[in-house]
């Protein structure tokens, strides 16, 4: 596949440029920017600059307000429900979680249900946040519908991720972030462009058998829960992906199930909404709340060092700490750069030429 | 396969006396059988009576203290840690459910990380605490090591369910209740006494390859996460039971990982222990703390409603909502009495001589 290398900062400002064009402040243009291209940095190409464009064609569409009014519509000491006036979700969540983690500060905890907002990125970028401070991070949210529950061939659910993310002492923090389906969209798009078989259990075609076809969602085919079948647990896939749409969603206000507002802009959100946008749920605990902070961390350690040396099935693959692989991926293109692919590229020259900016290509 | 009826009540009373010849307290006594005896109601036969044998041969060894003195040990406002002092899970759990609860009504929610306690018996008992109150209920434990991570063959993990349960208003609850391996242990087990093969998936030989033996962990295999393998989702699975873990006992300062102490008494715990005992997390959150209890009620019932009315594959087979297959038992069982296999009467009645007490067969 053809693609061009840029520098982190190259993406960096060609989207921040996107954003002002569209109308954000200079912080939020800044502030959405950093977690778009934190995914390009950490190898999770589905969630970076890749995704720049619909999000145009969603403002576009007036589904996204670039100069939203975030504001906290109820809360407790240590719970909130945030609306983010149809923001894009790259600001509206990080407003939510700094939200958490003050009230995390004060009493130990905090956990903020958002509704009314869009596409939120790559969920390891806010429970970071809650790194930074000594704390464990939490973070979901849900998503436009392509997942059947078991024993259904209608998509119902997003792919629903969840994030946990726990900060160790000499290590880098345990970061998983993980889609509640066999596969996350990402993998599916990868294979839809290399036009390769996907694995039996990822997805079923309309009928409801397996397909391993990654063309076989426009066919009304669907994606699978994680654990892909009823003998595999794919039950367990669906009740994780109805808990994120639940604390999403119908705890905050939000559109929940098939009610979800498609983020593709070429697809009409539902005439009769049950709530208002996408939600997200996000939640900090102070460390400390529990033992003392170094306490835990050497204990982490301990327990990544520990797995680490599990016993290998073959001696070329040992266990893989949560949040490594990103890890290396970020050491590796901020070395040498990120790499984009030319249909993304074109797709994002296209966005600059209507906004009546500089192309990537030939930006500096 | 040969078995028993009996009664809710009676199932009960014979546990009842079993924890108090133990040295259990009239209270703690009535607790832990509440607890058991809810999994025998609920179909989770593999978390009911059928443990008690377990508990007793584990006080016997001192690894159970039967009048322990459960204390805080650290707290904030919203958090704190909690000291099992070597008690039944079944008393120490629902003590930090209490103190997680008690700061949920006075500041929103309330989070409470369990060290040295033991099997909790089933999450779901201890969420539908938090249910009562209107609150959403969350309870995780770690557990044996029987679960080898992705990319190797070292039972590393416990079988480390997580359960989120919420209120719904015209429906019963949502409960979510999930091993985060493939498969539960208690559908290994029922493998194991029927001679029956398991799916491909659940488990792998000491080599790495799935193995469909029922009977493979006794050489040298393991148990899959949920996912069971690479493709599948494995270290998402993996990721899940890391989470239950950390925050069970990284947290706590309970044992982690392979340290985690056999439930079984035959086995010895580790020499060098990393912490005390199992560990546990538990949290309440109020659901006015984010919108009215009425509109947060309406909106899970219509999204129940919903998901029961998804496209299924098969008319014979609709889309099941979390937390209703218990239910089913609950009812039949209720009406019906609690079948009991014949091995674990034969087993509760050889507790009952070992502590001078009436048989389960023969007692009123």
């Amino acid at each position: 596949m053809k693609y061009h290398t840029f520098s982190e900062d190259r993406l960096r400002n060609f989207t921040v440029a996107v954003f002002e064009k569209m109308g954000c402040s200079a912080a939020h243009a800044q502030l959405a920017a950093n977690v778009l291209i934190k995914a390009d940095l950490r190898g999770i190409d589905s969630h970076g600059i890749a995704r720049l464009s619909g999000y145009v064609r969603l403002w576009e569409k007036k589904r996204i307000n670039a100069d939203p009014q975030i504001k906290i519509v109820h809360e407790t000491p240590t719970t909130a429900t945030v609306d983010g006036d149809s923001g894009l979700g790259l600001v509206v969540a990080p407003f939510a979680m700094q939200v958490a983690i003050e009230k995390a500060e004060k009493y130990g905890s905090g956990w903020v249900a958002v509704k009314n907002s869009n596409h939120f990125g790559i969920a390891a970028y806010h429970t970071m946040l809650a790194i930074e401070k000594d704390m464990i991070g939490f973070a979901m949210t849900n998503a436009s519908p392509l997942v059947a529950p078991t024993f259904s061939n209608e998509r119902m659910l997003g792919t629903n991720p969840m994030c946990y993310a726990f900060p160790a002492g000499k290590y880098p923090p345990v970061i998983v972030d993980m889609a509640t389906s066999a596969a996350a969209n990402g993998k599916l798009e990868i294979a839809q462009r290399s036009g390769k078989a996907v694995p039996e259990g990822w997805i079923q075609d309309k009928s409801g058998n397996f397909s391993t076809d990654p063309h076989e969602l426009k066919n009304g085919g669907s994606l699978l829960p994680l654990g892909s079948d009823r003998d595999h647990g794919s039950h367990k896939g669906f009740g994780l992906s109805a808990t994120v749409d639940i604390l999403s969603a119908v705890l905050s206000g939000a559109n929940y199930g098939p009610w979800v507002p498609p983020f593709v802009a070429f697809l009409e959100p539902s005439d009769n909404p049950v709530g208002e946008g996408i939600g997200h749920f996000l939640g900090a605990m102070r460390v400390d709340g529990f033992r003392p902070v170094n306490d835990f961390k050497s204990h982490l350690d301990n327990w990544i060092e520990r797995f680490k040396s599990a016993t290998p099935i073959s001696e070329d693959q040992r266990v893989i700490i949560p949040g490594e692989p990103e890890l290396w991926a970020e050491a590796e293109r901020i070395a040498n750069g990120i790499p984009v692919i030319d249909a993304v590229c074109k797709d994002l020259n296209e966005v600059a030429e209507k906004l009546g900016m500089g192309e990537l290509m030939t930006e500096v």
